[in-house]
């Protein structure tokens, strides 16, 4: 291979890292901009990823009980107007159809004709659409709970956009659940979040804080908003899913209303929780580096891939030989996690150098390379994609191949444990609001990413002090942790009142 | 159970087939209109036969060198116009986004604001706007072939809808390849036809021929449109499957260049196939009977569900252990295709007739009771969902138990050998104009069912010929068999003039 300087992302983290991360989507080939303003271009690698988050969360949504289904991509604006703070929260970044066909303009080309009578909001969530399902659906408790999923796609125009991050179109997941109860409903935000949260640090290998949204971070309309949270290499945060109580406020708005035990009539009680195409946003900032992605072994789009070196047609056809045996051997392995043991061959034409620099960009969890002095030995030469590129080890082709299952393990713990530490060095406890205001500003200009983190402090529970942080710093309350009194009491870091425990503020995706 | 007559679906197919139809996808509880005029729920019964025909036919799709991705909902104007034909054959039925965002309007609702400076048209197809990306990746020879699949929602604005059939938003696949050579890119074509016809002979059960589309019925802007068609117990056709071979069309609306092994600056030659959720539909017209859905094994969401019957709840207890003993053994077993059995057992507070009957209706190809007496026995009660409702056999819990694979595949057959006898009954060799016209006109007006099916009649290949009998007769020409020649020549229906051989001529859907 190259020298590395040649072949890392450029810039590295610490020069550019919002560059760096557009970079590293790019060399790693998962996605690009599309010629449609907001809208990308989801590419077999980065789809592949997705392809193995729906496939692990979908089997978590039935063994906790879901069925999934499907409902409209259109919305009536009548239906999005029902809820008043949710048309609020998502007017702004509507996409509208008014027309439903085009015709032959004065000028010859076509223009929008057969105007609508309502127009219909291309769906930016589907509460009110699902909630509208629910309530032909409900008369009695027995036909509560409701508990279903909608894997799908959802708009909401944005103008400054970034790949997986922030599109106008992305893929997701929504749940969508009725109950009889407020307590079951409570329990079903809690169960889904937990689901998230499981799903986010066993599969993805990402830390993350769990607790409620305060007030004004809440999904428009919802009673409370629970959600994960992430560090990512930054130090930013980043939300990484949510999962909402909504209580009665879209039963109410859409008329979901059942015959009680009791023989009264009563409005339902939903929850409705969401993960999306953004994660793989997160994912790319929390594990990648300075010379590309690095896939989390267990969601891998293929966990190794072999390369076979050679310099002559009679190599290559000995070399290809070699490793497919290798790659047949590894399929019939299962990873600690149940799985088949994923694995390629890149037998293409092109230089070898080149085309392990291609896979270290990718992030794949192994690479293998076999050449003629390899097969001699039976062995093989491995690297890790979790060190440096140029470490590489050789080692015996039985020996290799047993180890494969132990060594993805290892390597998907190693990256969470590297991310704990991140996020543990950079988060820090401080009182007062000096210290605070210096944690989130900046050291070197040039250097803008050498600042901040999670500031564990006090707050008072009051809008106005989170809000004055918000303005002044450009800093969130990133949740209230379910255990916030185990740090004890004190006083808000903004307004000294009493506080019951600390809180994470962050700068935020 | 109670008596059939009051179970059956109402009305029969003798009766009113589009309305029986209805009832069947309602009473199933696979789907049903939504609010959202022109969409339709799919709801969690009708969700699952898509999930089980997603991962099948995705798999066929990986095995045949395919990955998959994600390409934007929107289109520009400008892209759509990029192809005359293409443009012409999905203007009318197009929903266009006009706006970006709502606002108050000054009536104090909201209305679309934000006009966007290009009208964007929610995709009907995406041959322009993955065009448009490939014309991006392309550079050389090397590039070729791409072979991408992509899983989405389309909309096509239709005015008079019908579940699954015909609807302005459905699901499906659309796979989008370019290749370096005119021949690659038929092979792709032809392949992929092949794909579709395994795919709903094998798995959907439903038998197909196989054929080009004449130039009348071609996709707006293919060069040839290869099809399947499957005959329904109606006797009209339905298109099942297209691969359409698109030539240069495309890749010169789009600009797919490459530079060739001669150095020569070519268009590529693309490739499109698409299969969509109106196949969930053709399954309840070919296999449904006037109990309901019936599905085929293979891809029945649940191939056995087990109902205990009881009187107590010591009866409760007992039957539900017995039930899940037997489900859990069950789900130990493979199919003759490789899965696992898929059992449930339904212990909802049910009247055990009513219980019953829901499932014929779902279709579930096995249902077995357990109660008391049969738990003495260690035996169990079946019924199969391709026999009549009443009739049911009792045999030992483990014969049983080992007999379900098997079973299985002897219903999946017995479907296709029905479907099969179906088609072949109502397909007659046609040669004079007057017995094709009274094979296509209803003998009974209130039985308008009884009538046409399959004429194989010989056609000059003139397209007024053609025109004339869809005009006169609202009949088509399904296909041009791949071995039209096997027939032998004769004299065009219409005309009289000299024929290769017989095409299939019917009403369809």
């Amino acid at each position: 291979m190259s020298a590395k300087a040649a072949n890392a992302i450029s810039p590295a983290r610490r020069e550019d890292y919002a560059e760096w991360y557009q970079q590293v989507v790019k060399a790693a080939d998962m996605a690009e901009t599309s010629p449609v303003r907001g809208c990308m271009v989801i590419k077999p690698w980065g789809y592949s990823f997705w392809e193995n988050i729906q496939r692990n969360m979908d089997a978590m949504f039935k063994a906790t009980g879901h069925v999934n289904a499907y409902f409209p991509l259109f919305i009536p604006k009548s239906y999005l107007e029902k809820e008043a703070e949710h048309v609020e929260g998502f007017a702004k970044e509507c996409a509208v159809v008014t027309h439903h066909r085009l015709e032959a303009g004065p000028d010859g080309g076509l223009v929008p004709a057969g105007e609508l009578d309502e127009p219909l909001i291309v769906r930016p969530t589907s509460e009110t659409i699902i909630g509208a399902t629910y309530a032909k659906w409900v008369q009695s408790y027995r036909d509560l709970p409701i508990l279903i999923n909608q894997w799908g796609n959802v708009v909401r125009w944005e103008l400054r956009t970034r790949l997986f991050l922030r599109t106008a179109e992305f893929l997701w997941q929504e749940g969508h659940t009725a109950h009889e109860t407020s307590e079951e409903a409570w329990e079903e935000t809690k169960r889904m979040l937990e689901v998230y949260r499981e799903f986010v640090e066993d599969y993805l290998a990402i830390p993350v804080l769990t607790g409620l949204k305060t007030a004004g971070q809440r999904f428009p309309g919802a009673v409370e908003t629970l959600c994960i949270e992430a560090m990512m290499q930054d130090r930013k945060a980043l939300q990484s899913g949510t999962s909402h109580f909504l209580g009665q406020n879209f039963a109410k708005a859409s008329g979901i209303i059942y015959q009680s035990r009791e023989g009264r009539e009563e409005h339902a009680w939903t929850t409705s929780w969401g993960f999306s195409t953004r994660m793989i946003g997160g994912a790319v900032m929390t594990h990648g580096d300075d010379d590309g992605m690095v896939m989390p072994p267990r969601l891998a789009p293929s966990q190794v891939v072999i390369l076979p070196i050679f310099r002559s047609d009679e190599e290559r056809a000995k070399s290809v030989e070699y490793a497919e045996g290798i790659a047949g051997a590894l399929r019939k392995l299962r990873t600690v996690w149940g799985d088949p043991v994923s694995a390629i061959v890149d037998k293409r034409d092109v230089n070898a150098g080149e085309k392990g620099w291609e896979w270290v960009k990718k992030g794949i969890p192994l690479r293998v390379e076999v050449g003629p002095r390899d097969i001699e030995k039976d062995a093989v030469f491995v690297a890790r994609r979790d060190r440096g590129a140029k470490e590489k080890y050789g080692q015996g082709r039985e020996e290799f191949i047993a180890s494969v299952p132990a060594l993805l393990k290892e390597m998907q713990d190693g990256l969470f444990a590297r991310a704990l530490a991140c996020r543990t060095a950079n988060t820090r406890d401080i009182d007062g609001f000096e210290e605070f205001g210096r944690f989130f500003t900046p050291k070197n200009a040039e250097k803008p990413e050498i600042h901040g983190g999670f500031a564990m402090s006090h707050w008072c529970g009051g809008r106005d002090c989170e809000d004055r942080v918000t303005n002044e710093l450009s800093v969130t309350i990133r949740c209230v942790p379910f255990d916030v009194e185990k740090s004890g009491g004190g006083n808000c870091i903004v307004c000294g009142k009493p506080s019951k425990g600390r809180v994470p503020f962050a700068k935020a995706y």
